[in-house]
């Protein structure tokens, strides 16, 4: 039976974002042949959507060599990123349920060798204060990913008030008319502030995909 | 064949709102009908989508009886109601659209002999100082209908700022994901904020039958 | 990374609910965090949706600080509320499995000091005799919660007798096309009974808040 | 070009229904050719779906020939059927809006040469007292076609108060989430009443042909 | 709290079958007392979707009073029915899969005293021939139970072939978009073979009550 | 503004399809000018999706120079195809309203040189005989383009009995569940004949180009 | 009645885009009243989605001074804009019938100062050299907004060749499984090619706006 | 109660394809049956879905005459096919988590005595030069069985670049939007690349049916 895959070390160079690996639906052996892979061409990796069981059940050298986060779901096999950039990106909750996908963004845009402050945390509609407490920094950002569950109302609030593009990452916790994510996911697509931009429910990694194409690489365009 | 309808007069004193002729789906000549037969009752009468084409298709002698409205496509048999109430009720609309519901809804109202300011119009989220400088009006209000299309955020916004109770009416117009109101119902459904309480998608005619039963009768209990 | 919760202590002044939380998606650690916040800040605090699993996940002394009911699975920090009121609102259930989102709404009601009799539970309407004999008792409500799954017939069946607000509680037990509750939410929102309103499938929580809205505070406007 | 149809004269000895003719997605020439062909046979034929317009297209002398009713939008080719039933079949509506449905089953059943009284109209569960007036009717049904659109709860309710069999027939009238009467459809096959059978929305030949399997023919087995 | 249930006792006289106690959703305690209820009223009782796993979990003492059978998660509380009937009522399944539905069926009509043959097991239309080889025992029923999954053609294919009526249970066995089974439901109801009715997704205890009623009782009608 | 196409002249030679136009959503001056560029490059082209308003409203020249089909929707431009292959590709329909597609699948195949009987119509399941009359031309055919709505349960019992492949072409003319033709799609998808494929609801062209890359050119491989 | 629309002048100095006028849903006598008093007041408006048919019906000398395009539905009062910025945002159409909403988003960017070439047109993958003709100029965008109905595979495969950021924006043309543009959507928001960032069905606007931020203003940060 | 069970053994004879066991759904002691029946038969025997719980629940003795892969949950029974067929058919996949079902079409054709090289493994779109190296031994195939999830692009671009017909098998492993696999099946139903064919999601057999009724038995027609 074919190997299973083919690395695509190009894609950074042609897309400016790095190639990164989606655990959900691999074997464990998958994995580590795809670890071994990167060691042995020496280079770094991000995986995404590593669960723990999945990540207790791969080869235990292999995992001595990532830098593992249970609440994120990632790993990052390799050295600290070869530049930093301190770029102005925001990460923003709704609720306490939204961390594990944001946390996925900061990974994701760490890993790229961008550097964000926390995400800040539940700010939801509900109690509109704890979000205009919080204005002025956002107001500061050029791009700011905000990570929203329910009726995903946060978009659009946020998306009247600053100038940055607002990244949309609907979340899929909830219940009844909430589960699953797509009551949020079309909140954000149907927003009535203009110019919310949005990714696949749950997905940090891509949003912080789009924040890097934007804060990156073109600029002296 | 059968005559098709039985009015239901003693509704009113069962349920505190009295029956309403929903047109949609009827005949020009079933509609006649029923007006013919409250008319010879002498009752008040209230029909709720009657579009302008099937008004126009009336008898005329009946159309004459009629104080009909296009906007909300209601029209009213018979006299101002027997006795007046003014209601701490409000009624607001995320956009200048939603305005047939919110007049379906205060026309809903003003039959039942309860008298609401204008709707406040036009207060979407993205511009949030526009709902803001209407708060103190809103504040005062025992409860308020809100009719909003879209993603529906102005339910979760209003619900966290306001102590009354936020009856939500999703609006149909729009397109994409939007299209139908399904999103905007899901938004109010899944809100944040608690206590928000949901109607069908532009059903301006239920979320006023809702308000009157809150603020009607059975206040002494 | 971000503490992950702001407390929204002035949301019971502003909308005359307090805050709840949601115990889904939260990690043992964060509810823990929280309740020690509330602890420290010597503050009443009701939990819902906290399984039995993740209650017995948390800290055993915050644990033992707590009203935990495992049926509607809500957990009450705190003492007795400082008020009570005894108000006319009722509690129906259409059948057994039905029970839990039931006294979720009571736990609720009772949380904010207002106190309701034990749910009528079982009245499904395809034993219609079981409603009618308790509509002396639904008659005096001012507000009756209902839950009800299946096909939801309840909703409009109850609203066409009574006086009173319905509250409409989709419940997601069911099979086939009554899985997950869209079958009763959808026959709440389409009642043929005016004024009826309706919450997110399963929350008993949202409805007892809408319920409170209604009958407590602004009684004197 | 293939002509486009093929009798099934022999449908009825085989299933105890006959062939009937969806006029839907046809065209004027297509029924004009099929009215003929079984004209040359001496056959009798039921046509649904015609709508006016669709029937004034066609063919005047086979026009003339037809007993075309527009309120169900049935025609029927030849003459009386040569034997008569009297069965104990009752039809039941919800609203007026659902009488065209319910014709079309009672002339399907006259085709058949099923006579049965005028349908019951306008029941709905919002005014109960309607429907438990003409229960002493629907309990000496042997089987009772029901058509309700909106939330469908006249299907659980007549079914828990008689003995017959209920047929649901969901009804495509309503809006928002009542449009296209999957919410009716929905309620009817979650009934919690046992024994509802249900039948495609708006499908009151289907109805009509279930009952007749049910009051003919097979009686001595 | 409240107890939670109450019996529809006079369900049988008032619409020729009982109440049955649906267990999904009910926790042990909740069956045990009903079995202690009915037990002390020496009534019969059908329990339905009586899992093995949750039937392990009840009062032994109660447990050894059922007649339990796993495959179709049915129990009987109770001796054997006071009568019974040889009725033409047919039980056939598309695929192997099918049985335990099958099965609820068949043991539903025997708790009511109707017995039926074994089902016709297997018979889906990849290969028709076996339905074929099976069609005089079919022409000879009054009335079809027929249960399938996937595309569900048996039913129309079936209700092409015989007189007696084809009640379409729509099994949710499957994967893609079979899955949960709404492709079958949805061929059941828009069938093209004219009277076939249908019942909720893997619902073999109401296709029985709707049998139950075709076939007892009413025939002197 | 751009032009707004470029034609895929390669698109024959490199897949075996030439490419054609789809007309809907193209305004009369794009298709005028498509249809210029095709005449002046001495180019044929397939054009579907051609409604006859549509068609009425393109340059009277440019109509003029196309061989249109109302039923079908396609139309032609340019000479007989260059060579001729009498193929085994059989077409059969439901029912009479699935003529236009298979009269586009026809037609298409008439484009590129494949010529096939007539479309076998009008053999629904609901008659059974009518199919198996017309087996023995069926099993000759190599590929058998079925077209059928509703239930689609003709895809699965053809597949049963011929070793061609069957391309199922699901149809979107119906009501209730078959609206659309999801319930004929999902039956195809489903279907428990293993080989059946599938394409687009209403795709008659697409399932031509199917068959014939299964007819023509690779079969020396 | 309220007037029913508030000016939302401060929008663009908030949030980088000014507000626009969706026509949808609106009548011509609140479209006019909108204009008059943005002439007025002498501010520069964009209106969207105003059909040739709604804008005939609008007052003549309001269209007087308007700049309306059919193709895109859009309409501009007011003078070229005050500065014009020459931005590297490119527009590509997967097919003819994506221009109108190709030309929507231009035109939102003309409006706004920023210039961009034509929209490169029909670069549909299933002939990929179109698109790969193209790469040069794509590669040059720091932004490329991508309009795609049917599978939406145009956006994954662009993503995967340029290191801008793709905005892809979901056509509603389209028939069967892409009608209403819900496959391309999901398309869109699955894609395999991280950074992919999505709007709304057929919103143009949104995708400027989204443009216009990233290209514009907060450069400096 | 009855076996539950028939084989079609005359299936292959008569379609070109043997009858297997989708084992979903099945017990162990049904499949114990099957298997026993089957090797008292002297048949060959391919099962699918088997999955590794369920094949180690079986009798050790059936088991060690089956031949397990565990990754495609096939078994097979019996020796290898009577002859062999190096076919021209290809078999790709997107990405690593799509082997289970390619390996299953393998299998599949394999049981049939078709040989295929091994799947060409992780050629999705995101990395395009990736499928590029490979066309060379794609554009020699006759049918290509395609795998994909996620946004399925794979599906347009491979059938836009070769001359033989693609099979597109959907799969459900994705998140959001993507799970399930309807976003892949909806753009392979949508594909812009006409003839692209369709099997249900996962359906790594039936692809493999579909690809032997294409390159074996009747070529000589």
């Amino acid at each position: 039976m074919a190997a299973g895959f083919t690395f695509d070390w190009k894609r950074e160079a042609r897309t400016g974002v790095s190639e990164a690996v989606l655990c959900t639906g691999k074997t464990p052996a998958q994995i580590d042949a795809i670890l071994a892979e990167a060691a042995a061409a020496r280079r770094r990796l991000l995986l995404t959507r590593l669960d723990r069981a999945l990540f207790e059940s791969l080869d235990p050298a292999a995992c001595a060599a990532l830098d593992y986060d249970p609440l994120s779901r990632t790993a990052i096999l390799g050295d600290a990123p070869p530049e930093r950039l301190k770029a102005a990106v925001g990460i923003v909750c709704a609720g306490t349920s939204d961390l594990p996908v944001a946390e996925e963004a900061r990974r994701t845009l760490a890993f790229h060798g961008v550097e964000t402050p926390d995400a800040i945390a539940d700010v939801g509609v509900a109690g509109l204060w704890r979000l205009m407490e919080r204005l002025p920094e956002l107001r500061a950002c050029r791009v700011v990913i905000a990570v929203a569950g329910l009726e995903g109302a946060l978009f659009s609030v946020l998306a009247g008030l600053i100038e940055g593009l607002v990244i949309a990452v609907p979340r899929s916790v909830g219940y009844g008319v909430a589960a699953g994510g797509h009551a949020a996911l079309n909140a954000a697509l149907a927003s009535c502030a203009p110019g919310v931009v949005v990714v696949n429910i749950d997905n940090g990694f891509g949003a912080a995909c789009a924040a890097l194409k934007i804060v990156r690489g073109m600029d002296g365009r």
